[in-house]
């Protein structure tokens, strides 16, 4: 039976990254030690580039800023966001590893209702090691967890699972909101710890959001791209909405798997709900064109490639979103732009060269 | 904003039934008088209609046994399961009232972490009172709980959400685990207290247990039958599973929620895997047959009352199903008897004659 046969094993430092979009020292590590200390960071610095970005000592690391991103790139560079915490994909592009962890820097280590520290990081891996269970919900929530299983009534033939690509982490304290949301509730936290994991089911969107997110990079990376946020765009803050709903339609396409729930990560700081409000205003208009769109695309059969379904997805928004807004064309042509780039340093097996590293 | 708009009213007993389905004197209800007290209670007496069942003083019920339920609905009565708790859809159809809580006799009041008694019905009100989202997956779960919302990405033209047509509650301790992970797990206790409360997506299947349930009867009631298991069935434990997926894609077709998740009661005893090995059997072969019919099946445009979807699921079970096995034939037989027998006792008004009311 299903709980009492997955024993995650350990990932090894050689099979992830974590990757950390930022425009600060990276104080926040500290508290991070013990859980990320044995792993790879990919730091993937915003803004000046000039600015220092220090990182505690003991971490093994490599950092991008701007003018590596342009360097590396080229011309591509263009589809990586700047100003904008989309521009994180770069590191994901940049990894050569199987998983990915990608956390903001005002996150730090939540606990548990017991008061025990929850290493997120490790639940993450758990979610990626064992099934998702797409084609049909199970009312007790991730089956495969200890002291858990299928109940009654669920298929045998589906106890089997689908590989899972995504876990989805949720936050306490500041809860994920939009700006109209924070604004008519300033003072709202999230003290409530949902014990559990599950997978969104197929033909189901959610809004993925990208502050404390794992994924398994070898099947869905191409797919996680984060779109053009911030400078020079007339929109922001979509970037993990985007890249969820994009990667979404092709998991099912693909028959993988996506979870949300456990691990929780401590979200210290809501950001400026008025400087919010102007990112998102034209997102929030779109965002009821956006998802018919996504709850209706389908990928055709000879799209076996993420790769394909991409640059099948890229010619769909191109075609039909175009209409909403000219945005979107530029945003297809970057979704085109971003596969060849994927494709460019990852066709290899050699690493990209890259700038700092410790 | 969502979390703060909703304040579930007390149901007043006018208009809640509970029902039970029992073949023993009802001494369960002992723990849950200060929650049940208020509230009418519909009895279906299972098996030997002599037996006397004894119902502890104070309680407002009716019993119905087999005899009545001949006598009620005469050649019709053939749609009522004997010998199987499915009998208590019968209850769901002599009942006038908008909503039904019905819960089986081993089941007891739960406790939450702090240790405090649940309130079962209480929770299955507020779960039927406010909004599902079937349309889009919210991340923080229910987001018309106290303390949560919407989260950023959630499309604002869907949250007002739809109509909440069923509430389906977990059990704490025995597990609703079938006959072969019974016999493999025979230790394994549900101790994992899920604080959350979410809407089955769209398009969505999932395994209905009927041991801790609550829905709108006006909304649904007709979907709700329970099917032919039992005496003179070749399957047995699958009622509940029935009338899930018949009733939730018929909740799809309508634009209606089904949620899951809180509340727990205590399931006190596993029933025997041997026997429900021999119930089961059928229904574990079947079912592999069974989960593609419902994902698959579409409902015309021109089904507008939960009525004509029946009629019209009745027919597809037939053609379908009845390829799998003569039992579906004889199955959508039933199901087009208990629609007649609902539209009889439920077109004029009046309550059904009845037999024993205290």
């Amino acid at each position: 039976m299903a709980g009492s046969s997955v024993k995650p094993t350990p990932i090894l430092k050689d099979e992830l990254d974590i990757v950390i979009p930022t425009i600060r020292n990276l104080d926040f590590l500290e508290m991070w030690r013990p859980f990320f200390e044995q792993y790879h960071l990919i730091i993937v610095q915003d803004g000046d580039p000039s600015k220092i970005i220090k990182v505690p000592d003991g971490f093994d690391y490599e950092l991008y800023n701007r003018n590596d991103i342009n360097r590396i790139l080229g011309p591509k560079a263009s589809c990586i966001s700047f100003k904008d915490s989309a521009c994180r994909c770069f590191g994901y592009m940049v990894s050569k590893k199987k998983y990915i962890y990608t956390i903001d820097d005002d996150c730090f280590v939540a606990k548990n209702p017991s008061g025990e520290l929850i290493n997120a990081l490790e639940q993450h891996i758990k979610n990626l090691l064992s099934p998702s269970t797409p084609f049909f919900f199970n009312t007790l929530y991730d089956p495969y967890r200890e002291g858990a299983d299928f109940v009654r009534g669920y298929p045998f033939s589906l106890r089997e699972g689908a590989p899972t690509a995504v876990s989805h982490g949720l936050w306490l304290n500041i809860p994920d909101y939009d700006a109209p949301t924070q604004l008519v509730k300033p003072r709202e936290r999230n003290t409530r710890y949902v014990d559990a994991v599950l997978t969104v089911p197929k033909g189901t969107l959610f809004p993925m959001c990208g502050m404390n997110l794992g994924f398994n990079r070898e099947l869905i990376g191409p797919a996680m791209y984060f779109g053009l946020m911030g400078d020079g765009q007339p929109i922001g803050r979509y970037d993990d909405m985007w890249a969820g709903w994009c990667m979404k339609v092709i998991c099912d396409h693909m028959g993988w798997g996506v979870k949300t729930g456990l691990p929780y990560i401590w979200n210290s700081k809501a950001s400026n709900p008025f400087v919010n409000l102007k990112k998102e205003y034209k997102g929030i208009y779109w965002q009821e064109d956006l998802i018919p769109f996504f709850q209706s695309a389908v990928l055709p059969k000879e799209c076996v490639t993420v790769q394909q379904c991409y640059i099948e997805l890229a010619k769909q928004v191109k075609e039909k979103l175009g209409k909403v807004d000219p945005y979107f064309i530029k945003l297809a042509d970057a979704m085109v732009t971003w596969i060849e780039a994927w494709d460019e340093l990852n066709s290899s097996g050699e690493k990209s060269s890259k700038s700092t590293s410790k």
